[in-house]
């Protein structure tokens, strides 16, 4: 077959929704579609039940994820003429750490009559903030104990992360524990589905990526020790060795054969190779084009991943993961973030009442520094560098002639100044030479980019792709398809036909946001009274609480 | 007559519109009404011509308050039906500092055809804020020479008062310096036009209140020294002398007798007594009803003003005023104020484009601490206790949780702290040991008056009139008809009768906020915090500028 007649899928499970894609060799989108869950985020209560929900929790339904991905690929291929045989491989993004506890073979706890009513049966979505006090106890317990591993993510693990998630249900509903033959993050769990639990002999596929950034694994040393989780709890010594069964693959790796149950239900045939998953936002850098060592990939959507491939391993204090092979074999991926960007200003436009047309406009017109305005971008805590979910966000210099478009450019500003002091602690040890804009946000928001392009002063790239993590799927599907079948003999020819960088210097020009190093010179100074403020807030709840 | 048939008149001068009351000497309100002035604030343009005005301008048009005071009176009587013969006294309450130069004969330079399109001949609003490198070099001047009247003002004046504004005039149109025979508040200057410049023998009556706390003056040394004047500029060393001639007279004493010019254009009769003027905040401590020492009279409104009349002089830093008879004679007067109440609760309304009913139904179902909102209200300034109109506001603590309801609990919340931290410098040296709340706020909101009262741990009497100022200025017109015409012999007596306080237990209880002990206990820690914001946020800006 030529190149235009093989696509790869790519299957991209948002928060709401998830987008299939399909994509051909030479990069050329021929189809896509979006399909959104049927019960979204659960946070309210049970679907068939009316007891509240705690406000600190959000979870999901995996019948969604199975239903909605089937929809998306028979939509994208009816829409595209595509054929299901055409299809040579399937990659799978998914957001994380989003996990379950499940049968040996491979059935939902939540979809047992017994465990149906029982909130703590239910995948917990990546944004579950239940296990406070659980991560307290692991940091606490980690640093005591002086764990090598926490040096790997900063020194501090994150309330969003698998082993939090599962001591907060060992302690909350010890029953669920005990029930929970396998906890899997969902990505892991539907690439297992795809291939049929039944032909992988109770040893789901678990993604690297997945493991090594949300679930403390390295390949020199695996998980966490058995002592460790011991002293954290009894009945969790042996959570790896018995409840966590599985091989291990790095993303691109293949993880088996689609199944014939789902490839009757995606309309699809058996035997496409399925790669191991990867995390939504990491998706976004063989997304973005980008296969080389000091790139940094910024995903911005509702929160921002900036993701950095490096050729050695350097341990930051707040940067939340370092992991071989975790973004592309052959790097260390660095993964860094900021918790609240388009959530941020989709709460100000709320707050106010307004439209992003308007705002946008008239926070275009006002100059650097919003009229006095600084913010803190600390509306969902902080995650790099200070890895804490309790800071809060501000606004200080305001005055009765500030309006919404003051909040918000000062909000634009805040983001950029985040951005810039997670680059500077990279720029510590690592070369940081290249920055491309990813995720739905630099589309939508031009001001936005150039906002982050002053106060970097720096060029941003902004790639052309809408749709980054869904074609960085569709390209680890290929990789997982093989060089016999793909014709790719390295990942790096493999991104670059898929994922269409910019070929001429014309399109370049067009795509590249340049600083203006007149608001960049601004913008040096007013970046210093956002680390002020940031030490300010940070010291004060440190003393008095939040 | 018996008492129910003579009246007193309180014309009470705000920033959009004047207010005339008839009030019968049993307290009874017996008319009202309201006149816009033609021109409102004058910020844009000079009327009749095209040229802007620089931003922090704001003008006023003289013959407003003429015709719009005029009209109020002749609408007041008309639908109440009383007739001029029946008034015994008018007082006049104004917005202080607000001033003009005028000639020797009282006519405004702004009327004369030369100076018409001159903006330095127009009268200045107090809010007008041209003059403020002005304020700074008076107050750095008087720091260096020690002035002793400085201390009166909590160490430093302010951008609004009086000799900050007639200096802007010297340095930015000394022309008009030159031509103004007379610099005059416009309270004062109303007064004398009521009683009729031509029998004034050109000294104008000045009013004790405006003087002692808007222009420096006291009883014992009168206003700064002539080797002041000169050492901030030669032109002004004999300002006081040459510019400034009159009678200074307390409020509530006779300024004179209201002349046929002014009695026809009004629907009066000459003759009846004009009590010299006072600041229209300051009138509202009659109105409310009080006359002794040691209650705090809080005017609630755009901004706010708290006075507390003692019985002795204390000196602190950041009380801008203390001045003997300057609200009430036999009392030192101290001024304290809060620079945007409802001023900022509207910017907030606006900002977030919600209506105040919507507001405050959602803000009074959160609990004390508004979900974690921390706000500063310094929105124009910190004006009691750091005397710093440069200070900004702040929100911290947000997250992606809080709505527009949170902000403003938080806003209402500052408020309270920032009258406690007012009444915590005031309890200091002085006893402050009851509340009452008055102008148009409290009313409005019964939710603030209750977060005040919480804060605060102390009950709140809100006063019945909702035309506060307007019935302290008539009260002050029956002082100055005197015993013979009025029947009280003293203020006390006056200012119980008309300004009508709670007689009867019922209705004491109907009108006073009780504090619920368990906020109270809430905001005691929240306070602290509050405190420490301020310290943070007034550190920065002395270290690194707004």
């Amino acid at each position: 077959m030529a190149q235009t007649s093989r696509v790869a899928l790519g299957l991209d499970f948002g928060t709401e929704s998830v987008r299939a894609l399909l994509v051909d060799l030479d990069g050329h989108e021929r189809g896509s579609a979006v399909q959104r869950y049927r019960h979204g985020q659960i946070t309210s209560h049970l679907p068939g039940h009316d007891d509240p929900l705690p406000e600190d929790f959000a979870l999901q339904d995996p019948t969604d994820w199975l239903n909605a991905s089937a929809k998306a690929v028979r939509t994208a291929l009816a829409e595209s003429g595509i054929d299901g045989q055409q299809v040579i491989g399937i990659g799978v993004d998914f957001t994380s750490c989003t996990m379950l506890p499940c049968l040996r073979d491979g059935t939902p706890l939540c979809q047992l009559e017994r465990w149906t009513k029982e909130k703590y049966a239910w995948p917990k979505l990546w944004k579950h903030h239940g296990a406070r006090d659980q991560t307290d106890h692991i940091n606490d317990l980690a640093r005591k104990r002086k764990e090598k591993w926490l040096d790997r993510y900063g020194g501090t693990i994150g309330l969003e992360w698998f082993f939090p998630k599962i001591l907060e249900t060992l302690e909350q509903a010890p029953a669920v524990y005990d029930a929970a033959e396998v906890w899997i993050e969902a990505g892991d769990w539907y690439v297992w589905q795809l291939i049929g639990p039944e032909r992988t002999d109770g040893r789901p596929p678990r993604s690297t990526c997945q493991a090594g950034y949300k679930a403390m694994w390295n390949s020199r040393d695996g998980y966490p020790s058995s002592e460790f989780f011991r002293a954290l709890h009894p009945k969790m010594a042996d959570v790896v060795a018995k409840k966590m069964p599985g091989v291990l693959l790095a993303p691109g790796q293949c993880a088996g054969e689609l199944g014939p149950l789902l490839a009757k239900k995606m309309g699809l045939v058996p035997g496409i190779a399925v790669s191991a998953a990867i995390i939504d936002a990491h998706a976004g850098v063989p997304g973005a084009g980008v296969s080389e060592a000091g790139t940094l990939v910024m995903v911005m959507g509702t929160s921002s991943c900036h993701m950095l491939n490096a050729k050695s391993e350097k341990l930051f204090p707040g940067v939340a993961g370092v992991v071989e092979n975790g973004i592309l074999p052959g790097f260390f991926g660095y993964e860094t973030g900021q918790a609240a960007v388009g959530d941020a200003f989709e709460w100000l436009r709320q707050l106010c009442g307004r439209e992003f047309a308007d705002l946008d406009r008239k926070a275009a017109k006002i100059e650097p520094g919003a009229a006095g305005v600084l913010c803190m971008d600390w509306l969902n805590g902080c995650r790099t560098p200070l890895m804490d979910g309790g800071l809060r966000g501000a606004f200080t210099g305001l005055t009765l002639a500030h309006g919404p478009e003051h909040l918000y450019r000062a909000l634009l500003e805040a983001s950029a100044f985040g951005l810039r002091w997670i680059v500077e602690v990279l720029r510590q040890d690592l070369p940081v030479k290249r920055f491309v804009a990813t995720g739905g946000l630099p589309h939508h928001n031009p001001l936005l980019v150039q906002i982050y392009a002053d106060v970097l002063g720096e060029p941003i790239l902004v790639h052309s792709s809408r749709q980054g993590p869904a074609l960085g799927a569709a390209i680890l599907g290929v990789l997982a398809a093989g060089p016999e079948v793909s014709g790719f003999t390295s990942a790096t020819a493999a991104i670059t036909a898929l994922a269409r960088p910019p070929v001429t210097q014309r399109s370049r020009d067009a795509l590249t946001v340049k600083p203006s190093p007149k608001n960049t010179k601004i913008y040096d100074s007013l970046y210093k009274r956002y680390r002020t403020l940031a030490d300010d807030l940070s010291k004060r709840r440190r003393v008095i609480g939040p």
